[in-house]
Formats: C-alpha cells, sequence, structure tokens
C-alpha cells in the first residue's frame, strides 16, 4: 500500500467530550466527564477537549476537575473569540484554548453579520488577549473549507503574527474532499509555520480520508471523536483513523490500540449513542465472519478475510450458522463443542439450518446445536434447563418482580427476584436458579432497538459466562421484550452447560 | 471543491441482497428480497446483485422472483468459477452473472491451496463457459487489492479475451488506500479496454473515499449496499457514495437522491440491523440540531450548519433542547407552540434547561415546555394527561395485559388492553382513551438498543398523531422500559394536545 513520506508522530486531539457531547440529545454528567477523561488519558490520546465552559456551570465544574486529575494528555477547551468566552476558559483553570470564529461568507452575512474586516480584527483580538493571559492558543477558522482561500489564509497569518501556537482548520459541515484538505494544509503550514490541526465532520462519509490526507499534506494533528461522534454525522473517528494510519499508512501515533473496543463501548454506554453493527473496528460484526467461503478461509488462516487481527483493537473474532455459512463455518463451530460427524451427517446439519434460514430467521449457537442433536440422534445435546413458568408484574409504584419455575434434569427450582425492570427481575431469578446449580453469570444483555410498532419484533442477546471463563451468547427474537429474553438466557445456559460436559469429558457421540 | 474530470453517468451495482445479506445474522426470506429488490429499482440503482444462488434453494427461488417482476435495473447474480456455481445461477433464469475467484497470494496458499497457473486456467474456463451459454460476465479478482499486481492484470487481460464483459476490483478486506485503487483502476482499464467496477470495504473507514477514486480514475460504476451494510464493516454505503459524488464531485448519477432516507429505513428494519443516529446522510442525527451556535445559524440560514438541505434525501431537520442549546434555538421551538416570553423569561427557561442537561439527563420538547410553564407561570401548558396508576403482568403461557388509570382535567379514565407484550398492551391501553378523548394515535414506536446489562437504561421514543396531522415525538429513558414507554407516551400526547390548543387559537400567554 501505499506509505507516508512524513514519518512524523501524529497527535490526536480527541474532542468526545466537546464536539462529541454536541451529538443532540447527549449530556453526560462533571462526574461521567472526568471518567471518559481518564479513559481517553490512558488510551493515549495527546490532547483532551474537555468542553465549552461557557455553556454551562457544569461545564466549568467537570473541566476543572479533569484538570485536577493531572493527566498525561494536555487538557483544552473551547472558547469564541470573546473576551467573556476566554475569561469563563480561564476560570475553568484551563491553560490551552481552542479559540474559533468563522470566516466562511456564508456564517459572515447569515450568523455573524460581520464584515471580513470585523472577523479578522475580533480574531487577532482574542489570541492576543489569550496569549496575554499565558494561554497555548489553537485558532480555528470555523467553516474554513468553504471560506474564501484568501480571506483564510490572511487571517490566520495574522493570528500567527498574534502569536497563536496552533492552526486549525476545520471541515464544519463536512463539504471538503481530500484534495482540497491537502491543499489548504499546505497553503496554511507555508503561511504560518505553524503546527496545522485538521477537524473533519463526517457528513458525507469522508472525515477518516479528509483527515489522513491532511497528515499527508504535513498536518501535526487530528481532532477525532470515539465512535465519530459529534453534531449530525458526527466526527472523524479515532478508531478508524488511528488504525488506518497505522496499517495503511504506517504513520506512527501514541495511541494504545489495543483498549479502542473498551473505550469504545465506554463512551457509547455513558453518552447513550449506540455504534452500528456494520461500524469499523468497533462495530460488533467488524470482526464477525458467517458465510461459508469467509469462514473456510479464516480457519486456514485469519487474514484471507481480516484485514487486522482483532486483538491488536482489543477484541475477538465470531462465527455464526446462518443461511450463508457452509460446511467449513458449520464444522468449526461443531468442533468447539467436540461433536463429530460423518460427512453426511454434516451435509444434513447445513441444510437443515439453511432451510430455517431461508424462511428470514437468524440461527443461534442453540439451535444450530438442537439441528446437531437432531440430526446425529444424540440425546446429550438436549435442553438441560427447561422453562415451565414464569410471569412478572411492573407498573407505576410496582416494584418490578419476577417469579421463574425451571425443571433441570426433571427437578424443578423456583426462584423470584425484584430488578429495575422486567427483564432485569426475570434474568436475575434465572441467574439466582443457574448460579447455584451450573455456577453460570450473566455477562452481557443486549436488545436491539425496534422501529416500528409497539408490537414490532425485538432482538435480545445474552452473554454468559460459567466459572471456566466460558463465555457463550444466545439470540431471540419476539415480540414480548421479556419473554424474548428469558428464553434467549435459557438458550445461553444451555449452551454452556453442553460445552462444559464436553470439556469435562463427557461424551457427546 | 474538486470537479472531476470524469462526467459520464456513473453506475451504481447495488449489493445489498447479497452482500447485504451476507451481514452476519442476517437473513431474509424470498419475499422480502423481492420487496427490497423492487425499492432499490425505484430508487434507480442499474444494477441489482440478488443473491449467491448456490446458497441455497431459498436464494434460488428469490432470484427467480426478482427477475419475473421485470424491474428497469439489471439483475446479476454471484458464482464461483465454477461449472456447478454457473450453472445454478442459469437456472435461477439469470442473464448477467458476477463470478469470482481469489488472486492474492494468501488466498491461494491458504483458501484455494492452487497455483496463479490454476487459478488463471479456472477462471478462463469459467468465462468462455458462461459466455457459451449467452450471460453477461463480470469477472472480480477477490482480494485484488492484496494481489501482485502483474499478475492481477495478467488475469484480468485473459478473461477480458476470454470474453468477459466487464471488469470488477474487489477490496475484499477494505485494504486498500484512495491512491492505490486509482492505480489499479488506471491499470485495468488500459489492459482490457472494458468498463471497470470498485467494490470497497469499509475496515477502515475508507470505503466511500476509495470507491470515489476508482471514479476519478475512469471506474465506470461501483458496488455498494444500503446503509453500508456487508461482512464486517460493510461495504461502502450507497448513500454516502451517491451524494458525495454528486454534491462534492458534481459526478452524474440515476439515483433517485430524495428516496434515500426511506429505502434506507426499509432496508434497516428488514434485514433488522440498526443504522447509528451520527450515521451520514441517513443517521437519525444527520440533520439534527441542539448546540446554541448552530441552532442560532440555521435560523437565519439552514446552510450555515448543514451541506444540504435535508430535502434532497428526503429528510426534515429537526433542533433540540439541551445543555448546548442557546436562547435562539429555544425561542425557535417556544415559537412553534406559538408561546412568546420576554428577553429575561428566555434567559431563565434557557438556564433552568441547562440546569437539568448538567446532571446528565437530556430534555425533551415537552420537558422545556413545562419549565416554560413554571417561569410564565402559565396553567395552560400543564399536563393534560396525568397518568395516575398502570400495572402490567406478563409471562410464559399468560396473554400480556396492562391496565392504566389517567386523570384528565380532574375526571378518571380506566382502560384495559392486552397485547403482543407488555409495552405493546400498556400503549394500547393509553391509546384506547387518548383516542376516545382527544382522536390521538400512535404513529411509531422506538426504543434504543441497550447494551450492557439487564439493568442498563433503554431510551424509547414515541410519536403520535392527532386528527389534524399533527406529529409529536417525545423520549423517555429508564431501567423499566415499560414505564419509560408509558411515560414517552403521555408525554407525546400532552405536547399533541397543547399544540392543538394553540392551533386552536385558545392563548397560552
Amino acid at each position: 500500500m501505499t506509505t507516508s513520506d512524513n514519518k512524523k508522530k501524529i497527535r490526536i486531539f480527541d474532542t468526545t467530550l466537546r464536539d462529541g457531547e454536541q451529538t443532540p440529545g447527549v449530556t453526560v454528567s462533571p462526574d461521567q466527564k472526568l471518567e471518559i477523561a481518564m479513559k481517553l488519558d490512558e488510551l493515549g490520546v495527546d490532547t483532551i477537549e474537555a468542553g465549552f465552559p461557557v455553556v454551562s456551570p457544569g461545564e466549568v465544574e467537570a473541566i476543572k476537575k479533569i484538570i485536577k486529575q493531572g493527566l498525561k494528555a494536555e487538557v483544552c477547551g473551547l472558547a469564541r473569540t470573546t473576551q467573556n468566552d476566554i475569561d469563563i476558559a480561564i476560570k475553568s483553570d484551563l491553560k490551552y484554548i481552542h479559540t474559533f470564529i468563522a470566516t466562511s461568507d456564508i456564517h459572515l452575512k447569515y450568523k455573524l453579520k460581520m464584515t471580513r474586516e470585523q472577523v479578522l480584527e475580533k480574531a487577532i483580538y482574542a489570541v492576543e488577549y489569550a496569549k496575554k493571559h499565558g494561554l497555548v492558543v489553537e485558532f480555528s477558522a470555523e467553516d474554513a473549507t468553504r471560506s474564501d482561500i484568501q480571506f483564510l489564509n490572511k487571517i490566520f497569518k495574522s493570528v500567527a503574527e498574534a502569536g497563536a501556537d496552533r492552526i486549525d482548520i476545520p471541515d464544519t459541515v463536512g463539504y471538503s474532499t481530500p484534495q482540497y484538505i491537502s491543499k489548504l494544509v499546505t497553503g496554511v503550514a507555508e503561511v504560518t509555520g505553524l503546527p496545522v490541526s485538521v477537524h473533519c465532520h463526517n457528513d458525507f462519509g469522508l472525515a477518516v480520508a479528509n483527515s489522513i490526507a491532511g497528515f499527508q499534506a504535513g498536518a501535526a494533528c487530528a481532532h477525532v471523536t470515539i465512535n465519530g461522534l459529534g453534531e449530525r454525522a458526527g466526527n472523524a473517528a479515532l478508531e478508524e483513523l488511528v488504525m488506518a494510519c497505522q496499517c495503511l499508512y504506517q504513520i506512527p501515533h501514541n495511541i494504545k490500540t489495543e483498549q479502542l473496543y473498551d473505550v469504545s463501548k465506554f463512551v457509547s454506554s455513558a453518552m447513550g449513542i449506540i455504534v452500528q453493527p456494520n461500524k469499523a473496528i468497533i462495530g460488533e460484526n467488524a470482526f464477525g465472519h458467517e458465510s461459508g467461503i469467509h469462514t473456510h478461509g479464516i480457519i486456514n488462516n485469519p487474514l484471507t478475510y481480516e484485514p487486522i487481527s482483532p486483538e491488536l483493537v482489543g477484541r475477538k473474532r465470531w462465527m455464526q450458522a446462518g443461511k450463508h455459512a457452509g460446511a467449513h463455518g458449520i464444522k468449526a463451530i461443531l468442533d468447539e463443542f467436540g461433536i463429530t460427524s460423518s460427512d453426511l451427517q454434516l451435509k444434513e446439519i447445513v441444510e437443515k439450518q439453511k432451510l430455517i434460514a431461508d424462511s428470514g430467521k437468524s440461527i443461534t449457537t442453540s439451535d444450530l446445536l438442537s439441528i446437531a442433536s437432531e440430526v446425529l440422534k444424540n440425546k446429550k445435546f438436549d435442553e438441560n434447563f427447561k422453562l415451565n413458568d414464569f410471569h412478572i408484574v411492573t407498573g407505576l409504584h410496582i416494584i418490578p418482580t419476577a417469579v421463574v419455575k425451571l425443571n433441570i434434569h426433571g427437578k424443578d427450582f423456583i426462584a423470584s427476584e425484584t430488578g429495575v425492570g422486567p427483564v432485569d427481575s426475570a434474568l436475575k431469578a434465572i441467574q439466582t436458579i443457574a448460579h447455584g446449580i451450573a455456577n453460570i453469570k450473566i455477562r452481557e444483555y443486549k436488545l436491539d432497538s425496534i422501529t416500528g410498532g409497539s408490537d414490532a419484533l425485538a432482538e435480545v442477546s445474552v452473554k454468559v459466562e460459567d466459572k471456566e471463563g466460558n463465555i457463550i451468547s444466545a439470540r431471540k427474537s419476539g415480540a414480548d421484550i421479556v419473554v424474548a429474553s428469558v428464553q434467549a438466557m435459557i438458550d445461553a445456559i444451555n449452551t454452556t452447560m453442553l460445552k462444559k460436559m464436553i470439556q469435562n469429558g463427557e461424551p457427546t457421540k
């Protein structure tokens, strides 16, 4: 692949806590901000943009807490080019500000209602004021990519002369092409002699490509967010940009890539913004395989169908049954359970699961095991835990309560639990029984989003873990979220127990 | 922005039904495949890759159904370079096949266990066989971007001589850079003289940039999927690529862009793969605004903070309250409800909602109205529907049932309903009361995915519609899915009734 000429280590300016938090509907408390900042610091980002102090008193509090923590990363805060914004930044204990004013004609005319001369004057004033107060100053010309390039270079040159330390080129509405970013970076570096950052939005899916073009043209730094969070379609995703730099362009950086998945999950959960399964690097499917051709290759050498090893970003690969799975993939899954079959039996198992898949249903490992049990006429794959009965109640002023009755190897077990909601109480009740009998704990619960009516199908997946560290997941879909959750949990437990039996050397065939 | 030299209309080869369906866990029935194909045809795609016939009997059935429909788009099917795969394609009534064999050394060594000479021979044999049977043939060298470039050009030249009609360059594991795709396309076009397609995967977030680089180097066509579905991180997203071509590169195409959002939602729902809010073009937030600076600009001229008009892709913009919202944004939302306030009152409303947001809570329109009601001391914004009581039961062998007690202007109403699940029954009961009193119906119910434990917060949003066509949405989050759903529904009803009062000319201040 292409190799960049520029082998200097790039800097990662993470703005998850500022641009990321501006994702509509997202707000995090000061304590959550601190937690995220600490994760980002551990991850190895060079700069944390902790917030926009003027926005609210909570924002000031969060920034102070983060600064007090004494992180390795630089901590930066956003300020408009006004004395008030900069004063509040100073009161937030910030030593490094990112100050901005728009430079495009559309912003000047419709938002700022200022002339180019007034904008220039205000920018210089703010940079001088901030420098007078001893701050490190990164200056952004908002909407740079839609600004007149002569004016843009003039303002950048002027703020550099006024003492700015760094220059940022924001592609505010994600409207730039890699070619144009490259042109801007080259020009700005020449005119100012300062380190240049690029700040790319993803409105056309080009944020990562634009950031890379910036680095290739000599930019020292890119503004990014975890999971590509941010206004509208978000900012360049840290995880994609860093991995592309490392793997495709051999550009060095300070990120500990094996922490990427954990940090992504943490931020997604704290900010309440889900990551789609088909998201690069950190999506659930990024290292998942179903199709027969792919699983066949993966089994022989994972690099046939994976660009990088999943461990490099803190992940594990997984394979699953389904319509596109071929004999090689199905055999690999059965192998994991120590289940051997003749070629003819394997063919029958593959065909049976394709028949189910053709009806539009997705197939879990436990579905596959029950097909295998049928084909191999082996009772051992049968369910260990049988759900005999359960009911739940919840409502206003009612503590959600579940009663579950399970039959395990012919013996009945009943448990009742309360929880924060109906699903929580039902799964707790099952767990109470399972933990006593088989030492199985729930590790993750996932409910896929439902759109449509309140009668739409929900898909639930549950991951359980036994005391040997075996992790098994099961999925169920149904119109009743509670019932689907309970069934997925029972499925996962049964699959785990089967795996345990096999590990204990109990014959399965 | 940059303008491409190549102004020929590009072709869009949609593989949502083939590569998209290979997304792990996704299976659609033959009837669903037909429905999706018809949507794609209406959207204006040039080619529909309907499936991989050899995979299952359902796949053959689906392809036959799609061909029988007589769509405007070409219909294509995938086949390995084997006689059996091509024969099944022919039996599926296909007139156009996409046949492939891997060409990279890693695939030859670990998957195919063949020499380059054997691969070459097999490729030529398959193309000749397919041409002898009168098929249009597009030939793909799987893992082209990791193949030896001399061998790659040799095999492409040979299949062209054997009669192939089109050549495809797949970046199978998403490992290419725009620069390298450009080099490959130029070389292949020169060597074969045939129309070239690019097929880019998104493992490093570069699928769109790579596809554009292909077009700029002279490719005639790109393989894409709706929502960027596909194995692992998926394929280049149709909606992103088409809009980038149109808006940033002025490259013409046949897609009716105003249908993009509807098709995206249809496919997401049929395949059960969610789209994240911060997804370009079709994510929920792509045209949503919260921050004060952005909403201020948007109100004066939407193009200040939007790269394109949302209507261009079949969408509408929305604004919301929140920590980052400033006075301009809040005033715009209140204006919609005919609520006027003095500057001082507006300032108080903005501060109060920021205070709530600082605690980490997101703010809905109905939250904002209740703050406004408090500040303006106007009872009219108070809740019309008050939830006094509700409870639900569900379980195994139990029909989910809800009882709801509402107080409306001092009078109690009770309703009991059954449904397919606890949420469905509860919302039905509320709807029974609301429909009688205020003619309000539920239009959409949405539950955001939950990952974490079974005690994680769920976020629910409900859209309701009154008989005048006013549509109002409300969101609630909570650990109990049922309680959050009920509260969101009540919120939405109250907001709708307030809007109706304003439209009827009842004074609100």
